[in-house]
């Protein structure tokens, strides 16, 4: 299952240290303006090596589209996408060849695949989110026209918490800073815990919080394909991720519906709107034209430069000390991604709403 | 999209008001034995008027497979299922017609189809969920063999948290009292919230918590189809789901991968087991033979039987009082739906796990 | 795998000794009309009983549509369907029990399930095509404000092939015989076929032509999806389909591009059409706007009610003289399940159409 | 839509005149020997400019294997794979941005998207076909320790047929002949039949048929799944194919059940055997592992290097005289693309049949 979406489809392919990574975006709609500097400009965001707070890792991540476009437009047919893998040092990973980092994804592929790509974790790696975020910028460039805007930011790094509230927020701050956090000043403590994780050897978790603007009422579905469980899909989806919450989440189930819930009123031009959005822009799996924000929770990474107890491939204990280049926190690079997955499940809600009707 | 599933798929139909609610399993196994009274078992955890905690409407909620069952056995073909609708009061829903709920699917619903069955929530009625719990039985009935073992138990009730880690439960309690905890003390406080809530009129929320044993290692997939991905996509399917969680969850967002990487240590029998199980067994979105745990919120349910401020379809003022039988708390009868929605997803994987090997 | 669609689905399920047939129509657009009457009158045509040609089994076909229906319109929502048994005589099959039918699915159920319901064929029976039939009705509901329709029409019966061309023909004659064939004199050389081959205890073949007609341009994939592929896919999933063709098919390809092209050319109203129509319709896997055709070869029933040589489930060697109620030509009850086929598929490709743009 | 099949799957993209085409197999199953030499092989059968009798665009084809194949092993992963294109003469196809030739795909794809890519035929292309056959490649690859084999050849070309029966051909000489008919005297004829239509700027069609032998008992699904529907939907997603039957076929229609019927007899060995094989191999759907064998038709290519009459995007008659390179006769060409399809469904059966019992 390496395919995301049901109209617009994305499937990915490729490994950390193999020849690359890329995908097709299936399912693209006809005649969308392609700018190629968009979809790089989104890449550099997840870029490793964009900042002394990621992994050093040093790849331009320059992408091809191999078909799909003409003269400048989608075609409607599959687009085709590929990234050269340049700066790997496979070497750096030999001796994870028969050892398992703990709480890595070697050991499970190993039991369920008979054999594994050790190197950089194979197709384990977080390299496999670049694809994604191709699939999104082309979704983005798809929404373009529809006004719908999504925007992700870090809201936790370790125990710095972001203290304001989305609506004391000014999005555009966020990618002034390595964090994308946009208070400057609990960007800078953020950056501090990562730096303290790095120079350790050891890693950190961290949320990041999105929120999705200008959403028409209707997009997705009653049952099984409600909004909300198309993006908590997508986000735990995403290496790392441990929780997806949206509205009030956890926090409100201490509350009484009398307290929670959003009255209806009229919105003044002749529709409806709602007094508070404490439901989080959803209701009954469907859109309804409010702010839909949500948080997903990262763990730290597994993979520490410090020593660790483990046990190589035949069951003997040893102990292991990763080589390679990793990041200190996912959370600045995740940042992208959550954006990439959640402006394709709008898309392919978007598209799917079309069939409502006759 | 009414479909959930892979190779093991449910399709549900049917409104709360309706003639009755139903579905097909495709996919099950064949020559599964099928124990009627088991499904008839875990329907009645989930039927209305079981406790006075739970809404009043009193279905007997008999279930009848039409197919696929020979002399005992599944044959491997589609399972037909239908319960009646029996105690529906339509009436009491006349007045929801041209209103809408405040944070409710009345108004999203409309939007969406440019109409709706206003009796009693019509699909978006928590009464879809029977189908759920049939479906669940079935795939329950299918991992018996397999030592495979699912079990949800409610852990929140408004500000009533239970105290106790997962490891100091005994969860054969959980089904000795109305709100399903196995701590009895603790169900107990949760009980009463429900009942102050109930006695206002009002609704309060809370957290369903389960737990995975016996699962084999390499259940679930790489990338999209992680376990992690497709449980939450289950759970948040859920009416009035708001939050997923496994493992450490939110709470290990500021802790050190240090801190929180689970150690591989021989099992004394040969094979690799983890010192600590922070991963909540899974890694890299495949099981890793440890326990699966984890958390889903539900919000306090948004019909109240008190005065609300909404909208009518024409965007007019009102004040609504709903009438009809509703719950004032979910968390209760929710517990077999997670539990059914995990033993679907488990057993779907376990069946694409086939698929790895020619 | 008993769901047939991508966004347009219809689940089916059901034995014919069961307790019934029925099935789950998903994706049903908002707001269609549903004509119970229409429903029931194309299930008459595929009736068992219906004429002395086909089987005498007697059943009325009630269906009951559970759901997904308010008011008289459809409301987006699943429409769950169920047609109860009432006619059947299991005892006639129980000789069945351990004995294969020559060229039936008894052996090959039974190699791939391990068990098998034996009764009447259980799933293999075509009685699961009445579930078909109604999903068909309910999409021709859809397609009523399209203009788009579909006929189908018996061509041939054994060796009596219908000698005129779709352009001679008038569809509106067809069901006046017994045997749904156009030409009048025709038709009684087929029921004439058929009734010898009943008179003998054997069985006869056919071919089912159709024709869709007003079908916009555009509908159809251009890669796997090919307007003919899923109408190929769709019509040989019927019972006894032995073969597919459209356009000018198996015939056209001793002949030369320059023969067959269809030459486009004005339409005399702004737009263009073709001068010949040898393509069937489609080009590129989608609809071009012109009439589409096709053509579906069924095989003589295999159940004969003459001694067959055969073996038991042991591998011994017996005599089968089958008893039980059998179609002695299954054609002119293939014609409405052809038309419910093609009915699915397009509906499906118009509703997919709509997400081709944003 | 542009994957194809289940759980091993094939998703392509690319155009003729673009970058190249490729695609990613996902599902390939783990433990592989991946044998890049068989691969390019099967390709070589495909390429153009093999023989005086396909078009003369040189292209090597090839493919390199972007992902998924770890030191000579699938490892379970997407295997993604490009192969560039480097004879397009685009120029050659100026004349058709605006012009529709007759009974191809130009004038469809304009209704449906809007825009096209004219260069080729863009993606309407057989060019698309070489990732058919990477992924059948792929699954031939799979099938190898099955025993499995799955062998095409060309029965017909124009109105040369090949006399004699699947029982009296060897297939092993088809290769031994540019047109790929494994008689030497038919052959010889059909050559001739290309070699005439080729200097006269003219196409011809012909019959490509396949037999599957080895094939176990139990693939394929009951209703929808059915393997004859699997195959037919596949066979008709290929360019040019308007017609497909199995066993009998069309045929067969004409014939009587007790002369058509295969009597199952004692195979000797324990087991079952038919005593003929008119069925096809396949009975309810499922095979019964006798020999598969089906044919497929295709139409004389569309495009001719002869004038013809069409229109202009803008509705004015003109004459056009196709340039560029083109195969007088899809045929020759089309028997590794069926033999792909082919071995596709097979694989993706087999292993869902794994899935049928816990």
């Amino acid at each position: 299952m390496n395919t995301f979406g049901e109209v617009f489809r994305l499937t990915t392919f490729g490994e950390s240290h193999g020849l690359g990574v890329g995908g097709v975006v299936d399912g693209m709609p006809a005649g969308v303006a392609i700018d190629p500097a968009f979809i790089q400009q989104e890449l550099s965001r997840r870029r490793p090596g964009q900042s002394p707070l990621t992994t050093q890792r040093s790849e331009l991540d320059e992408v091809e589209l191999l078909s799909g476009v003409f003269e400048g437009q989608s075609t409607g047919q599959p687009i085709g996408f590929l990234v050269r893998n340049t700066d790997h040092r496979s070497q750096d990973y030999e001796e994870l060849r028969h050892v398992f980092r703990p709480s890595h994804a070697d050991y499970t592929y190993q039991m369920k695949y008979g054999l594994r790509d050790h190197r950089g974790g194979g197709r384990s790696s977080a390299r496999e989110t670049l694809s994604r975020v191709v699939g999104g910028a082309l979704a983005k460039l798809a929404l373009r026209g529809t006004g719908i805007s999504i925007d992700a930011y870090t809201e936790q790094v370790g125990d710095v918490r972001l203290g304001l509230g989305l609506e004391s927020l000014d999005l555009s701050l966020r990618e002034g800073n390595d964090v994308r956090c946009p208070d400057p000043s609990a960007a800078a403590l953020m950056a501090e815990r990562i730096r303290e994780a790095k120079a350790r050897g050891d890693t950190v978790g961290g949320v990041v919080a999105a929120v999705v603007r200008h959403c028409p009422a209707g997009l997705g579905d009653p049952v099984f394909g409600k909004l909300q469980a198309r993006l908590a899909g997508a986000m735990m989806s995403i290496n790392a991720a441990k929780g997806f919450e949206y509205g009030l989440g956890f926090a409100g189930v201490s509350g009484s519906g009398s307290q929670q819930n959003d009255a209806f009123i009229p919105d003044g031009r002749g529709g409806i709107t709602t007094l508070t959005n404490r439901s989080g822009g959803i209701q009954g799996g469907i859109s309804n034209g409010q702010d839909i924000y949500f948080r997903v929770a990262f763990k730290p990474v597994a993979t520490l430069l410090m020593e660790q107890e483990t046990v190589d491939d035949e069951g003997n204990p040893t102990v292991l000390k990763a080589r390679g280049r990793h990041d200190p926190c996912v959370v600045p690079r995740a940042v992208p991604v959550v954006e990439a997955m959640a402006a394709m499940v709008l898309l392919d809600c978007l598209l799917l709403n079309k069939t409502v009707r006759v």
